[in-house]
């Protein structure tokens, strides 16, 4: 099927912008019918679920221009070419909420929409860290907020949480802990 | 802020698919910078997590060519023009499972990638499922498997369930089950 689906394909490139890019591609599958797949090309991004001594979790309240929305979020931010993404992490956690940390662990990879992009987000957990100030960019609006492990859970039963990468880190790190407590 | 930004924004549409559209949104922030967002407006999506009467989930192992990779996801489908969200899922729940399901419970809504669009997944839990015949679209590549939750458990460990609103619609399922357990 892939090698099929390789054979014969056809893209094209309608949009080229400075975040993501739009590919089509179109092909016949195995039984000769018409297929046509719209494609956003991104170059990938990192979350960091940040983790204060005192166990309370760092988030943002981010105001997003597509959704037209404020959202809890843990903090993110797209990777620049050619830099690592534990280097991306480290610069994002600092601008984002003025955060440094001394420890950091991968928790994990995940694609955040691949039904139509290849978005592949890498998930840090952070922990011991230092406050210090954040360097919000252009359109940036951002406001940072600690909270605890039943603040969280209350948000999540509210049903609050409404970002897929902030559930997802959730859940990771939800997971990261308990292998924590039984190693 | 948000008054501020929606004040001399201008918007271009630079691609309008079948799938999604991209625009592009210009404006000057309030220290009078400039500012460029690009953002795909799709029409939203539903998931669907099916449990069997026995406890374990359908999953599908899904062919995605964004990514170029077969992906361990919940059953998942783009939103039809006028359609409910609810009517999605059970279609979409019978062409990619060929499960009908006869308790559905909605568990949330989030969005997928909030930074560069504006899709919103609608999550349904579907309970006393009977299986029948499964109507794939052209293009897709599917595999249903059921899993125990145990063999999940070892999934996410191996860290591969690499998917957000999979891993989202996971988290969400537990703390349903939280509740249900505590009612």
């Amino acid at each position: 099927m892939m090698m099929a689906m390789s054979q014969g394909k056809h893209i094209e490139r309608p949009f080229d912008g400075a975040l993501f890019s739009v590919e089509v591609a179109t092909w016949s599958d195995q039984q000769g019918r018409a297929v046509r797949r719209e494609m956003v090309r991104h170059p990938g991004a990192v979350m960091i679920v940040p983790q204060l001594d005192d166990g309370r979790l760092v988030l943002i309240r981010n105001y997003r221009i597509a959704p037209d929305l404020r959202l809890w979020e843990f903090p993110a931010g797209k990777l620049e070419p050619g830099e690592a993404p534990l280097a991306t992490a480290k610069r994002e956690l600092a601008e984002e909420t003025g955060y440094q940390a001394k420890q950091w662990h991968e928790l994990s990879t995940f694609y955040t929409s691949p039904g139509f992009a290849d978005e592949l987000m890498h998930v840090f957990l952070s922990r011991e860290l230092t406050p210090g100030s954040t360097a919000l960019e252009p359109g940036e609006d951002i406001e940072v907020v600690a909270l605890t492990r039943a603040e969280v859970d209350q948000l999540l039963r509210e049903g609050q949480v409404r970002d897929a990468k902030t559930l997802s880190g959730l859940l990771l790190l939800e997971r990261f802990e308990m292998a924590e407590s039984t190693s």
